[in-house]
């Protein structure tokens, strides 16, 4: 028999009882920020569940994990406190379970509308990384820039490569985006130029979100990295193309990404998505023994990106890809950032990079999709070779499960002109 | 007449009643961190000096700024409360000045020697960012690693390029640093070897210590960036040479770096660096409005670099390099980094890259002194291509006044080996 919940939840909500996601929220404009679970169309307080006395287990009872501003305490303890956790919300929100149900007094306190709160940052991001971790874009971006000789560079098949990402820049999910002003190079010996960016791309991630950190000069073992991964959130990675071009040889991004990065406000955890769990792709050459995992595994989940115009009804669709595509697994790249000894904290998030498919209409970005702007897109009524202002971009992702669905909601921002 | 201090202040000593660097210390192993300022041998407990009601300013009157375990509220007041800061306790310190002077007990409780501290981070830092600033080595890398055609990259001479870099692993003056264990590439289609770094290098730095930050989207112009920027403090970004040749195409520097970075504790302002301002070298081709600053000004600060081998009772001087031959000032980095309305936060960390003079004996790192170990060092008794384990590197820095200095004190570390 199918768990169910005494909440009602519609068949394509992503937040049924087998998913169970953490973010943090506002009940009201004046509240105080707090951890809380979604439900179907509620988000359950958890500091109003730890108050009632309702987290009995011998981790969690006498922790003040639930009544902080965010979840980088709760994180950080790790999976027994995780387990535990899940086990006890899924048994206070189970259908047969009177606790909740019965006390309505505690019920209206406890399980406020969705549509009502404010969603803020689940964890405090000491530090962002952000891995380049599918093959396809990796060759896309090869073919584009340098051309069909040796398209994706020889590292690349020996290490998960990533750069250290801006922190202070990253939103939440509906947090409009700026324009950034930026320099851009025509070709050639021309100067360069000075305005606001011209190619302004989404990039469609996703993104771990670290539990507990290791010490300094302590790498984490391959085998056991799934143990400081909470879960993951979507993320777009917004990139301006041409300040990206110019600038980043030979030190990588850095203005082309750091205006902003978008998270979705629910952490699904690493627990809700093991029924979804899919073999990675072989790997050849195969890995340095560092990297070699006993079980090495992607999610199933499902991935689309749309473009909603400005003043347009409808959203377009413009990408549909999966994060089973990725080449370097979510361990496989925790264990690469901590061989050198780098130390990861609770709350630090790792983003995958552009996942894309293998095919043309599972690219992850425009610049794949429009082959840096060769190629634009149809979106209904226009065209796009990249982001123009007032589009509204919308990304969502969910695993399919028999009868229901662990989802991720959606992680969305819409393009504000650059202030002149 | 120079303004001089009850406390007694040798005129070697690097801190005078001219500088007054602030940090944050523990008087005792089990204390509380808290602010200090460094007088001569001893640190005047801020916290103490604010209990005392003596901080009696309009800006600090009523802060508790100097209450708690780190600088960056302090920092983020700006300006006027660092003036008011340094009006106060050069008044307090001066050897006119009764106050703290003829108190015996209060000056008991507020000045503890140097000696017996233990110095910690000064400031949570929520990112820290490395430039490139200076030509000279970015010269020397293009020359070693691309050869005399073109050794610096047309953005070079428009961007001040930098990277993002792990604020996690910074520690403060004094911490060992366990040698990384990462990927090398011999040559060619070689696979790639794994181990402990076979090119372990220092790189002496500076960095600005940012004060108030500035809006998502609202960049900082760069004739307002100095207000933006608290002080200074030395820095070695210590990097594996090896491992960042490897995998720093095209994403730049990962692991190569993010193993350990050391900062000097005392953050020297730029109010007490401002006699020593030096004109910056002119830019040609000259820069794009958003850089182009009506004051463009370096300051003149000697660095030193030592290295003291395990088991040796002797340093050995391996550089002597200046503040000032920096090519973009850390104000055209500061304006730079917000262009795109990245936001800055109070705390951050803007490293200025390594920082080379034009003579072979002023270069700032090994990589450069040895030509990437074709032409070791002499140390004393042996010779350096790259660091071995035991090694200590000591970075000092000062700026030469009428009969005193303004100093940074030291920033070291020694070389553990890998843990097998």
């Amino acid at each position: 028999m199918v768990l169910s919940s005494f909440v009602e939840v519609h068949p394509d909500s992503h937040f049924p009882i087998q998913n169970l996601p953490y973010g943090v929220f506002k009940p009201e404009p004046s509240s105080e920020p707090r951890p809380g679970v979604a439900i179907g169309e509620y988000v359950l307080d958890l500091s109003v569940v730890a108050s009632a006395g309702l987290f009995d287990g011998p981790v969690l009872k006498n922790s003040d994990c639930f009544n902080q501003l965010n979840l980088n305490k709760f994180v950080g303890l790790g999976r027994p406190a995780w387990k535990e956790a899940r086990v006890t919300l899924q048994k206070l929100l189970s259908a047969t379970e009177p606790t909740l149900r019965d006390n309505s007094s505690l019920r209206q306190k406890a399980l406020v509308p969705m549509v009502k709160v404010q969603m803020l940052l689940p964890v405090v991001i000491g530090d962002y990384t952000d891995f380049f971790a599918s093959m396809h874009h990796a060759k896309n971006c090869g073919l584009i820039f340098r051309g069909p000789e040796n398209p994706i560079n020889p590292n690349w098949f020996h290490i998960p490569i990533a750069y250290h990402g801006r922190a202070s820049s990253i939103v939440i999910s509906g947090t409009d985006i700026i324009r950034p002003r930026g320099q851009g190079h025509p070709a050639g010996t021309s100067p360069p130029y000075f305005g606001p960016s011209r190619k302004l791309d989404f990039e469609m991630e996703m993104a771990a979100v670290v539990g507990p950190g290791n010490e300094l000069g302590k790498p984490v073992d391959v085998n056991e990295a799934a143990d400081h991964i909470f879960g993951l959130v979507l993320m777009n990675d917004w990139s301006a193309r041409d300040i990206q071009a110019w600038e980043y040889v030979p030190l990588g991004p850095f203005l082309g990404k750091s205006f902003g990065t978008t998270i979705s406000p629910w952490i699904v955890t690493l627990d809700a998505l093991e029924p979804f769990a899919s073999d990675a792709p072989k790997k050849n050459p195969p890995p340095l023994p560092y990297l070699a995992e006993k079980i090495s595994k992607n999610y199933d989940i499902s991935l689309q990106v749309s473009v909603k115009p400005a003043g347009e009804e409808d959203t377009c669709i413009v990408t549909r890809s999966n994060f089973k595509h990725l080449y370097w697994t979510i361990t496989q790249q925790l264990a690469h950032h901590t061989i050198n000894g780098c130390n990861l904290r609770p709350g630090d998030l790792l983003g995958t990079g552009t996942i894309s498919g293998p095919e043309p209409e599972s690219y992850g970005c425009l610049l794949e999709l429009t082959w840096n702007g060769q190629k634009p897109l149809s979106l209904g009524g226009s065209t796009r070779k990249f982001l123009e202002d007032g589009d509204e971009v919308i990304f969502t992702g969910c695993c399919k499960g028999e009868g229901y669905l662990v989802g991720f909601g959606t992680c969305s921002g819409k393009i504000l002109p650059t202030p002149s």
